[in-house]
């Protein structure tokens, strides 16, 4: 009875959620800001990536970060310290981002114009599958010290991204029972269009045809605007 | 309004299940079943560090293992490999354990009797805290590859467990980022009783430690009983 209740609520407030999510979408969209979700366990290195990007991207256009955490402003002022806009979005112990929080985090940039935004979801594999962002690309990192198996044990988030980013690579070394070709092949069968990177952000590795691709993403969506 | 009602579905859930799990508790005690709660980001080492409990414990005698994932048989084929009792619990996605979903497990035991049971839950620093699977002790494990600067992020989490468990120590001397002294602060403002094991599964160290912290918990179960 009860879990019939939450469920019917809980749809009701997806349905609105992704209905303010698309009209986000198009509306960052008609502003030419390119604006990507980015996913991942806790410690997978969301931070460490997105300031590698920052180097590369920060030379195409403006760019602007939410940060989301459960309570805190670790990487906010990581963030900041690179020179970057970076708003910090608090949950109080909610396991994801909704829309709401999207739109308020938003307002708080105050009306900077970007050319990419990016959002550093909650450090949670379950959650996060569920709630549209309003993003124009969902990426996730799977970083190589937490085990190549894990498609199989998280598919929702696996199947919603559109690329999945396999982090900490110097790591493979270490982890000669990492299967990458395995990663590939079970991610793909799942979600056949996935795109897939392999990077080392404190090395570079992999950092440039990263950036390359959301380049290419941010062209594609003014091309069809 | 619908996050009013959201919260106050929730509640009550939470309430029901907590009865559940209290009721549960009292039972396992008065088996001798001493019950332990693992939790953990996807890829912290939970079923690795089981694989090290169990050759400590299977001397002291009889283990159960419930493999909690989102939908998937990976980790209790290996542990069943190891010669252990392992029920697969999949939970459809929903993001963490709750009451229902260990009596289920529990039941499909078919009245085996354990001295030690232990729940490996979803990996998923946010949600599993907020819910009691009825165990009598809760530990969370944190891996060095995800970094230190947890606490802050998770703190529902680092609030909850009686012992955090640091893991993947093999990696420090590449995590000279890693700050041991500071993690063990920032938990214990949070959590003063907290008790902080540092262990290596793949090499064993500290893990005797830890399976003698888990066998004094179980002698003073029975003492107490």
């Amino acid at each position: 009875m009860e879990e019939t209740r939450v469920i019917e609520v809980k749809e009701e407030i997806l349905a609105e959620n992704t209905a303010a999510a698309d009209a986000f979408r198009a509306k960052l969209a008609a502003e030419g800001c390119y604006y990507v979700d980015i996913m991942s366990s806790p410690g997978a290195g969301k931070t460490t990536l997105l300031l590698a990007l920052i180097e590369r991207l920060r030379k195409q256009g403006q760019i602007g970060i939410i940060e989301a955490d459960l309570e805190s402003f670790v990487d906010s002022k990581k963030i900041k310290e690179a020179g970057i806009p970076a708003v910090q979005l608090e949950t109080n112990n909610i396991c994801h981002v909704e829309m709401g929080m999207v739109e308020s985090a938003w307002r708080a940039f105050g009306g900077q114009r970007f050319d990419y935004l990016f959002l550093e979801n909650i450090g949670n594999l379950v959650c996060p599958a569920d709630f549209d962002t309003g993003a124009h690309r969902r990426v996730m990192l799977l970083s190589v010290p937490e085990g190549y198996d894990k498609v199989y044990k998280y598919p929702p988030m696996f199947a919603i991204v559109d690329a999945l980013i396999v982090t900490k690579i110097d790591y493979l070394p270490l982890n000669p029972d990492f299967d990458m070709a395995a990663l590939h092949e079970q991610a793909r069968v799942l979600n056949p269009g996935l795109k897939i990177f392999e990077v080392c952000a404190r090395t570079g590795e992999g950092v440039d045809e990263l950036a390359a691709w959301l380049q290419e993403g941010r062209d594609q969506m003014l091309a069809y605007d």
